[in-house]
């Protein structure tokens, strides 16, 4: 009996932890010229049994939030064992520790850490944090190029990670349990009002997309149907400030209708049915902005 | 001689509507943030061997029309047993049904059926539909979300039909075969003049795109190197009148001239020889365009 | 003895020249419509074991320049064996020859012979070139259309090579070892002053490229923190005279200080830390921009 459970252990902890030949690139470095293409040609250049994806490589320039708010929007959604690489590094070249993440819900994160890793390893946890030693894990011949490690140290190692070419504990030393963090405002409750910040816009739609989970909201017993009453703050300045109804789906409200809903993260979210909520009221995304809701 | 014969046609049968696990997603969600690539990662997590491709995800928000389009323009070129995945959702939470459609063709569509199958299912016929039952196909622990169809059923229902993990008729009840419809101009002959819409622009080049096929311009007798008399209107407004020389390829004439020809749909189609023919003479495509050619 | 040898280079040029399944695409095409996808469907059709990659589909259209440039930029990190079809076809339909160019190093180029291979037949070497026989390597029922050659014959072809449906003796008949070549100017060392071109820019971040390299350079007897004095011309118009701090990476410098570096093409390159170079001082590429360097 002992055994068999040992054994199932054993199991549980290969499948969760064991790579599984899937590869997605995350970058800022969009993709009108080669350079996502180069990092793919390196992957096949070391297998090309790996699976690759891409997370989006329109980041904006050097934007390490949105590149860490992009992991913990998507990972999760990939099966364990799963390598991201992700390269918004506007440090290249400095002393950032270039380092694979292995959290502890069996994926794996190929970055510098340079912020980058804030909200994925709050949300999968850490299991264990190497630093790439970059005398093994570089593409042959790359010594003399001093700023595409994108391509020559990140996705040659997590092409490697990814085929099982090399083992985790060959990405080099172990490091704390700890990653670079940027602070940013999380949701609280207080007193009949919950405070949160608008960590990123749903772009393609202009929605509003707010950091306040569903279980902080229910401090304030509102329910579908019921309208909620939201202030948006940039900095110190009052941008809006009206009662919005709370909806399951936009298909109930008429065409051009502010409504407020939970949206795919189950987070808080403010949109305009069929609009823009962002251009219309002119607000955005950032750590200026803040918003409280309450009754 | 009977045994060969049915042989052959279950051969034939089972090669045409037999998925192939090639999975193909359209969306209007872009490719700015994670969106796309979750559900890529569900298809992962599914099954590792399918294998994935994006037809596009620049629909425009909530144009149903050109998701329509999109698919009527790409998905023959796909082999019989693809699976297409097509989100432009607007009503999403409302009563539109999800289905599968499989074509005579063999090729499946996973969709809302709310206008996006128009065109397919005039172009590559009705085999049968089926409404997905979203009890039985949903992804684990997704119930709390209401506003992400297009991961939690339709990207995971396609990855399960596309690696052969259900069957078509696992997807759920039957239904009758008919999809619901948006209503278009069709191109038509009459006492010299043939009338049409412009459906589409192809965007990158800004020619215009009509649905007048080879067939129905024939009546007109006119042959390469001919003049047409081409007349465009928006609404009852006639925005253009010109005669046109109809070519073979952009390369006869001098740069900058305008140009008629069929494009590689074997559609009429309007250009201007390495410019760009809807910025230049202001015009779009829509219901609200029309065409005539004449000699 | 002999014999192991003559195996050793048997195996060596079969590694070498031998197809390896993966498939890379380049286009002016963009990628909000069907044009790509479509290709991406023939390419499955013919085999569903090819890895499909795209280059980059943001070639500016007809840009042939540009299509020439990214393929030399990105070609050489895809191991031997990978196929690329580069569709930026403006004269298509008109005489130019359709070829399959086999580089030196075991790299295949599908596309019209129209300027688009100067740039890598330098690079990598001409080892042989074939013109596509299109009576053969022609999508089925595809004669009609005269217009998309991309997805009928190079992607078809592309997609039979790249699979080992065809060799590459039967693409077509063997042509001179001569490409069709764009004029550029290419970087050149006198008394003291280095000259070159600007050909592209890093548009991501807006840096500008040039076709200097790190030996033409040398010459200058710089080494990294000198200052170099940039001239930038466009036609006989200087643009630009300042002296310019030589770095390795730009987190040495405050943020807004223009830099120049050797690029991850090692080349000589100006940049403006994480600013914008090009927007700055309204310096772009192409064939009227000129650069010389001085101590």
């Amino acid at each position: 009996m002992k055994i068999r459970f040992l054994l199932f252990f054993f199991a549980l902890s290969f499948y969760s932890y064991s790579q599984n030949n899937v590869l997605v690139f995350q970058s800022d470095f969009g993709i009108k010229d080669g350079a996502v293409s180069a990092m793919k040609g390196v992957a096949m250049g070391v297998s090309t049994d790996i699976k690759i994806f891409d997370l989006t490589h329109e980041i904006p320039s050097y934007n390490i939030w949105e590149a860490a708010y992009r992991l913990s929007q998507t990972a999760q959604y990939y099966p364990a064992g799963t390598v991201f690489v992700s390269v918004c590094d506007p440090g290249v070249g400095t002393s950032r520790h270039s380092v694979v993440l292995l959290t502890k819900s069996g994926h794996y994160f190929v970055t510098p850490d340079n912020g980058t890793l804030t909200l994925i390893a709050e949300q999968l946890g850490i299991q264990e944090i190497r630093e790439i030693d970059e005398v093994k894990n570089r593409r042959a011949n790359s010594n003399e190029s001093y700023t595409f490690h994108g391509r020559d140290v990140y996705a040659y190692t997590g092409a490697r990670l990814a085929s099982k070419t090399i083992t985790f504990e060959e990405i080099g030393a172990k490091l704390p349990n700890e990653v670079v963090k940027i602070e940013y405002q999380k949701p609280l409750y207080n007193n009949g009002v919950v405070k949160g910040g608008i960590p990123i816009l749903d772009i393609q739609y202009g929605n509003i997309w707010t950091n306040i989970d569903k279980k902080t909201f229910s401090n304030l017993n509102l329910k579908v149907g019921d309208f909620v009453s939201v202030q948006i703050f940039n900095g110190t300045k009052k941008v809006y400030h009206k009662k919005v109804q709370l909806v399951n789906t936009f298909g109930q409200v008429a065409v051009g209708t502010e409504v407020c809903y939970f949206n795919s993260l189950l987070n808080f979210a403010l949109a305009v049915n069929q609009g823009n909520f962002s251009e219309k009221n002119k607000i955005y995304s950032g750590a200026s902005w803040s918003i409280t809701i309450s009754k």
